[in-house]
């Protein structure tokens, strides 16, 4: 499949857009502006190391659009539209190219973002280089925790670690275990609806797509604070798996990465709410420790939480 | 070099931005939006491809940035800032990324783009893919052209195709023509001024990145027209290269790619003033045919333009 029949397929799965945006086929995408900011994200995906084993092409397709949406979900921001840098391997066989589609489309659809333009280009592995592109007033920083303020979370941590080790190093998990992590590694599930929703209560946040910890210390860092944590949030059956395999169940925790929760913090008069907020919309949020005055990330006990995950080119 | 210190160097390389602009180091990047229409460019370098032999990292840096540039270029619209998202080898040096940073630094200053955002990961083969962003009331599209409007183009053809077989088929040039080919692959120069001070004269216009031949083809299709070509552009020693070397020149110059001219139609009366506002600025505007109603692209004496150029997986 040539690049003019790759874009002919993206233009149809484009649809027909509303007048405020672009069609498929010039050289440069538009929409029509907002009053505030412009959010734009970018973030590629690399056949190498994003595409575990056992991930379809159109899972891969789909997974592409959620490391963006959960950027913009830890915002509070809705995206609005996106476009695709491709770098396709020569080998690709068109039913491969297909499924992807069908997997932008899948993310289309849960997220309601429209597709605008992109490029398609030949490449040694597989890159789909997602830009997403959305309009706010205001956005949630990073830097705006304060001593005081919760620290939460919007779901469990490890599971994607361990579904990560039962695809590539044989782990030995439970029916149920199994299922749960590779699902988490297959189908990530941005939070988009509940950031938007907690927009206005968050002090800062951002998004796990490199592990817990370096969350935790880049929210710290860019806030001049500190984090106590009380909780190490993790799913049932973690700690059993971690110990049926000689894993230590806070390493695959703290130090994994591509979760897609959102790690934010909650002044204390708003947690409330925030809670109430997130039942309301049969979402989970949980309190996992307090922001500090002291500057390091540590466990409650005094353990230091060391700033290291998912590094590239390390 | 990790990805922490990439983004250290980009980050440096980006300097202080004025209040309407994000810093590096949130989730996302964001511009404070201005009224009309938001634009939107990615172009995606692959090494492989894109980086022909003895380019520096500098060079490749700048062009990385030039090819986007040349799209804002033909739709009359000065970008404003871009991401970068970059696929960085592990084998590559230090040195070798300070280069590239340069080669981004060489960009921005040449074209008045800031650097608000990105993404670094880890790849096979060297990928920048560099996403632009500006805004404007009214972009020059490709559909416009009308019968009896000029077909223009903006400098010579053929010299960056001269260039690469220059490089990759060993062709033998006389010392002038093989500084000027060699010169015009390694050094893009797009039109962004002209472009941006020709925006209300041309009816359609695009960028010539995939050659001349197929943006003729894309403009008579966009509008619903065909094109009769008087002229074809070219340097002096094209023609003496072609024949030295067992070439045919109109293939160089119709059929290459990456010349980052603009190809545009302008209505007749319009055409003079056109020529004025390019020579008040030392540049040239060639009117090379005339756009037709037959709905074909062809030479003045019937012979067809082929739709054939640079496609990629093709």
């Amino acid at each position: 499949m040539d690049e003019y029949e790759i874009i002919s397929l993206l233009t149809q799965a484009a649809g027909s857009l509303p007048p405020d945006y672009s069609a498929i086929g010039d050289d440069v995408a538009w929409m029509k502006t907002v009053p505030g900011r412009l959010i734009l994200k970018a973030d590629m995906l690399v056949g190498r190391t994003d595409i575990p084993p056992g991930m379809t092409w159109r899972q891969a397709g789909r997974k592409a659009l959620a490391m963006c949406v959960s950027d913009f979900a830890s915002k509070g921001v809705a995206p609005r539209a996106f476009m695709l840098s491709l770098g396709i391997p020569g080998k690709t066989r068109p039913t491969e190219v297909r499924s992807m589609v069908r997997g932008f489309q899948d993310g289309m659809e849960e997220w309601g973002v429209r597709l605008i333009g992109g490029d398609t280009n030949e490449s040694d592995d597989l890159i789909i280089d997602c830009i997403m592109t959305g309009f706010a007033k205001h956005i949630v920083e990073r830097g705006g925790a304060r001593p005081g303020d919760y620290v939460v979370v919007t779901g469990d941590f490890g599971t994607v670690s361990a579904g990560l080790k039962i695809l590539l190093e044989n782990a030995k998990a439970g029916a149920a275990f199994r299922r749960l992590s590779l699902r988490s590694v297959y189908l990530p599930e941005p939070r988009l609806k509940l950031g938007v929703a907690l927009r206005s209560l968050f002090s800062s946040a951002m998004d796990s797509s490199d592990g817990l910890a370096i969350c935790l210390h880049a929210l710290a860092s860019a806030s001049g604070v500190g984090i106590s944590v009380d909780v190490l949030p993790h799913a049932a059956g973690l700690e059993e798996f971690a110990a049926a395999n000689g894993y230590k169940s806070e390493e695959l925790i703290l130090y994994g990465g591509e979760e897609y929760e959102i790690v934010g913090t909650i002044p204390a008069r708003r947690l409330e709410r925030a809670e109430r907020v997130a039942s309301s919309m049969g979402a989970e949020l949980k309190a996992i420790g307090k922001v500090t005055e002291s500057g390091s990330v540590e466990m409650r006990n005094g353990t230091p939480v060391d700033r290291k995950g998912w590094i590239h080119l390390s």
